[in-house]
């Protein structure tokens, strides 16, 4: 299959593209040159021409791609023509900020909320209320889900992650400071999202920078 | 300068080495081979031999790394031997979650929160209370920030960022849904934390797994 020789990097920036693309149509930008789209991306217009011709290309020389073509284009790529549904395991700060946040507008549905702690039971979480652990194999048993968003501490997710692809969980969007290496099925994807690192890479790079301000002084 | 030749992608693992090395030194383990690590973080061994041979090699041959030396090393190469103070602009939810998050462990204090709504003035966010957005230059200029988590809407970022720059912040984690192209200084650093970007990339992997599934069936 095609798709399957897209390479990691590209997906990558799928979701960039599909992003811009949607600030373009908003901005009645019907029509763009890789060389403006690359402007505005902070891509080389050579590295949009070589990503988009993965997928057939969709440009014409000298005409530019059409905004609203392509965009639906890498949607569907992106699987975004279907919804998704998903459901939040933890119900503290970050588990509640995730279930309101706008991901409704690209597909992305959570239908319900998991906590173990029994205070939290029925605690209204925008237009849910929180459901206990127990309840969630007739809950996945009795709707769709695609993902569940793992917003608990590393020792629960080391724990909760094999029960929920025993009950049928494929997809993970894991915001627990664990990798889950070596403890889930090898066709179960997992999206990590370690905030603790990405501040990690920040003081990384304040630290390089302050050296070679060091140097130069 | 040696630091400067280190590979991003090389850069990107080390956070997850400092993690899973502390996590090593919670369980009582002082040296370990790079075999068993390669086994634990699912990285061949040859990799982590080369990743750590950027920084001098900690190893020795059939002897096995130090666990707490070349975890106190790869502190020093991330910073992290010195603490960071970070300020949140926008005290809505995800800003409030991120205040409770326990970034402290490594270092990073927050120790401003801020938003334009006079609702939310002087609001309780863990040991902090919400301050107003004309509150920022002032604060900056009187207290030692190294970062400024942008928790705010696009919108309000493009406006914000520029804006904190000109007020002496010189490192961004950005949560808002825009990569701030061409609006900062060049020597700024942003890491851009794009939660729906990692939905899109789960739902890719969903829908290239559900075709192949199609295809084997």
């Amino acid at each position: 299959m095609k798709k399957n020789g897209i390479s990691k990097s590209v997906v990558k920036r799928l979701p960039r593209y599909y992003r811009y693309l949607g600030e373009l149509l908003n901005a009645g930008v019907e029509r763009i040159s890789s060389g403006e789209l690359s402007k505005r991306m902070n891509v080389t217009a050579s590295q949009i021409r070589q990503d988009l011709n993965n997928f057939g290309g969709f440009g014409q020389q000298g005409y530019g791609y059409n905004v609203r073509y392509l965009r639906e284009e890498i949607g569907k790529i992106l699987g975004l023509t279907e919804t998704h549904n998903m459901i939040i395991i933890g119900a503290g700060r970050i588990g509640r900020a995730l279930a309101n946040y706008p991901f409704d507008k690209y597909g992305f549905h959570t239908i319900g909320i998991f906590d173990r702690d029994p205070e939290l039971k029925d605690m209204e979480v925008k237009d849910l209320h929180v459901m206990m652990n127990e309840e969630l194999p007739s809950f996945i048993n009795s709707h769709h889900i695609d993902i569940a968003i793992l917003a608990i501490p590393k020792e629960s997710a080391t724990e909760m992650a094999p029960f929920l692809c025993e009950n049928g969980i494929k997809a993970f969007m894991n915001f627990s400071a664990t990798d889950l290496n070596g403890i889930l099925p090898k066709d179960v994807i997992v999206e990590h999202v370690h905030l603790s690192e990405s501040l990690m890479k920040l003081s990384y790079n304040l630290n390089l920078k302050k050296t070679d301000d060091d140097d130069v002084s």
